[in-house]
């Protein structure tokens, strides 16, 4: 593992740009949880704000709202069978962290729980209450106030997917289990009228 | 260019479980438009609801507060410089259909006009108006009401990807241009506690 480097907030959007499955993590009054999502999305550039949908009967809904934040840690594809494993089971029941020896530092604004270890990047984010669209869609907003990465991918505001970081590749929930990795980067090129 | 079959409604999430970036098309009044949105995510199974992030510049939102629809459609690897083409460019200033040859047919419900060539899925939706969350971030929601695939990677309510579908394969902008296509589909295998 790669020391993690700090993403300027300008350039924070792009870690989700593409729509990899996400870990949410959250805690508040000494409890803590992992829960994976794939429907989570940018909303703006600046100020950098996101969107992720947490469902009512969730935990991790309890510590986002009693701790005023969350974070969004992106899983590469060797952390495919542990973002389905916490996606699977209730942290009412367990401290997922212990259950499946997750490591977790504290992000640096706000405290939230954030993974390093088989990630490629993580977000911290400020809970911006919407109480319309949490309940009616399940809808979360967040500002993001502090974004690391492994500079093996994302450097200088950019990814790199290559073959020497195939570890990193952020994974993409099919359903039921089933994940698409992202690879094989490739620039567009101007089209031509038809 | 297979035959597109219809995908049941409860499977439409799936279309966009995984993140691609997609093509937003509308009509109204005998006006047209295509724009790219890296920034969309379901929100609900059922009933099968999304979200998508259309900024207050862009003519398709003038053209979805008008005509009450949008449509989603998946581009395939093959469509990458065309994504990038359509996201480049204002539909103010021109048919974007006609300038690049986009063919289009009329989505089932609403007419929404959706994109089979080079697309993997489209998902035609009803606007649900939320006037808060469109003026603080640009972001609409929407209800699946008609959804189908290219059976060649999607069937069953279940996505395929082969060596076979490459050129369906889902790409998924990581800004500026650059992209990275889903592949290398993998089941998650269940994990032990540590």
């Amino acid at each position: 593992m790669s020391a993690f480097q700090p993403v300027e907030l300008h350039h924070a959007s792009r870690l989700i740009n593409h729509g990899p499955t996400v870990l949410v993590t959250a805690a508040h009054h000494g409890h803590r949880n992992i829960m994976a999502a794939a429907w989570s999305m940018p909303v703006e550039f600046t100020p950098p704000r996101i969107a992720v949908v947490v469902d009512k009967s969730t935990f991790t809904r309890e510590l986002i709202t009693g701790g005023g934040g969350f974070a969004l840690c992106i899983p590469g594809a060797n952390a495919i069978d542990l973002t389905y494993a916490v996606g699977s089971c209730s942290g009412r029941e367990m401290d997922k962290f212990a259950h499946f020896g997750v490591t977790s530092t504290n992000a640096p604004v706000l405290g939230m729980p954030v993974i390093e270890q088989g990630c490629a990047a993580w977000l911290e984010c400020r809970w911006l209450p919407e109480a319309h669209t949490e309940d009616a869609y399940d809808t979360f907003f967040g500002e993001v106030v502090a974004a690391a990465a492994d500079p093996r991918i994302f450097s200088e505001g950019h990814w790199h997917f290559s073959h020497d970081n195939a570890d990193l590749h952020t994974i993409h929930h099919l359903g039921a289990g089933k994940f698409v990795i992202a690879g094989n980067q490739i620039a567009a090129k101007a089209l031509d009228p038809a």
